[in-house]
């Protein structure tokens, strides 16, 4: 764990994305509400929240901290569901593993819930952005197509 | 949530993939010991077994299941880090998401421990197998390798 | 704690309760999907399927047990939410205490999403049967309705 | 969940209420010490807190916050055992969700400790009072009786 | 994390004790109930019991385990408490990780109840006996002693 | 639960050590790296810091608080592991129970780890020194040898 004792607080803002390549047919359940288990980017969206606020007791080197806001995207494509995790805090540390672990868990949720349609899903997590620390981040892509 | 009241034990296995690509140098660093926070891939194999074990309370309509066996094994590529998991459990339901769940925190501890190098890694999780229930479960490039 | 290892497996379901009082306006704006956190009905189904499964870590001297299903089911009536909670398990305890924490933290959730609208709501929670044990239960008011 | 990220630090304190009622003879064996599991309201106060600490992860969108205080009050009545708990903080949002859910979780517990005498008990709960926020807010029976 | 998923279940017990040496004025406001924090075995009692439900969440490689009983014994010496717990399960792996994490957690939480009168304590935390699997064990000192 | 809601921030710092006395067989294989289920010393280190950042869910009346750092030291000598945890934060409350909580927590990974060749280990645990509060502590033994 690194010693953040010496550090102060400011403002930090970090977005993450996960993409969870589907079926076609899935994204259609999606649409017309037909999934059995509820709607999954509902449910997704309360797991992504907790996931957020969990994150320090999941990736060991986390430290714990007080997180301002999760916000929480979803956006349905041909054969993709893309979940976009917003996470704001005001402390001494970055909330970037915040921001991920909230996405691959708002994956995995939707995951969790087509994986009766088939198991050939594919979950891609990245980090899209964060500022508020030394050194701000944005991933190449996003720049790009800015 | 599914209702499984209905449904009996019988032995479940399955093998998820976090394939998290990052930069040369941080493998090099991997392979040097030369990680500030300690070892990554000891530190992401005990986050996996936790993650594994606390499924449940991460993906909502997951059932909480007794885990007979976690097993996570890493392997250094150019600029991969591969974190394979599997997970056993004599029960009602299959293992599916905690081997998921448990490759995607292997990934994310990895990232939090490399992120000094850089935060452009990405992270991708599927699943490669499954077994025990209603219908088995291989992933197609898998298969073709074999 | 009650000592349970003389006792056999067998099938037990409850069903709680919990009649949350609020304003009328609050109500109506439910109807219309108007409550700025999100849709109240699906967040409380969430956060009661986790607190079901979480049940042993709150209340001290439950037993953990593998829970089969949990079902959330809410009514709105003129100025009362009600969750109902249904809780399935094949173990040597009841599932009473999963299904009042649940219902429990169904109503709370709902009273976190409406108290933008005020903070005079009331959460009534009590058990409405229980079967599979000793002896079954049914709530007096629900005998003689039905 | 609601963004504090602008919000500054005040002076938050909470009280919350869950009446108990219980069979009379289960109200005469708390007094003489004879319930078998241990004392009920000294295992509800120690849940209580318990509880209150644990918050952010049972309701869904409250933001976690550093405690400074939760305390716990018992009394017996004729019918009831009623639970009064106050928590503070010194935080961006109120504490009414700390306070009302450890009242409702030490309900539970005594809940859990009597049932033995039968399953016929109903909780009610409820905020008492709030203050440090933009409003305070008391509860009208209360206001009145004082 | 050990394979499990070829053994059978079978009925275990262990015992642990934790011995807490402290200052002989702490032991006699314990006896007075002096203790302003509350009373140190009962909530102690509590803490074991939760964190013997807990263990396989604090102790990595620990299976998750349906527990069927935890008890727990204070007894107070000249200058030491001394908690006993016993766990019970039928399982297929032992229970003495659980009986040693909610001795140790007696241990401290008396300690944290008591660290007002100085923080000298001392805590030794061993097995006493555990029997069920393929061995039992009895520990030296308690063998000569019965 | 103390009320700190009047206290300020400062600077805390503590150590806490676990002694852990085994078969020196055991010692040799730690040595060599031959125990079967990993290396004890890197899975009870990543074990301390999780539970440092646990202790308020697992020492009923210890405030969550936000920690700036957790470090593990492990020293091998001839038939103990000795565990050296020292936990920093800037918060109200003193952080002596964080640090015994993931002293004790290293000691009984350790203790897993290892207890195929024998349960006849003890854990010893105490505080070495704190700073930061009304008034420090150094342990007596370790004043003596410096």
């Amino acid at each position: 764990m690194i010693d953040v004792s010496e550090k102060r607080n400011s403002r930090r803002t970090a977005v993450a994305r996960a993409i969870l390549r589907v079926d076609r047919t899935a994204i259609e359940r999606i649409r017309r509400h037909e999934i059995p288990k509820g709607d999954p980017l509902e449910v997704a969206k309360v797991a992504a929240v907790q996931a957020a606020k969990n994150t320090s007791s999941l990736i060991p080197y986390c430290h714990p901290l007080p997180i301002d806001f999760v916000g929480v995207e979803h956006e349905l494509g041909e054969d993709t569901v893309t979940s976009t995790v917003t996470v704001k805090a005001d402390y001494k540390t970055g909330v970037e593993m915040e921001a991920l672990t909230a996405a691959a868990t708002a994956g995995l949720t939707i995951y969790d819930m087509l994986k009766m349609f088939g198991h050939e899903m594919q979950l891609d997590v990245r980090l899209i952005s964060k500022s508020g620390g030394k050194s701000d981040f944005q991933a190449p892509a996003e720049k790009a197509s800015s």
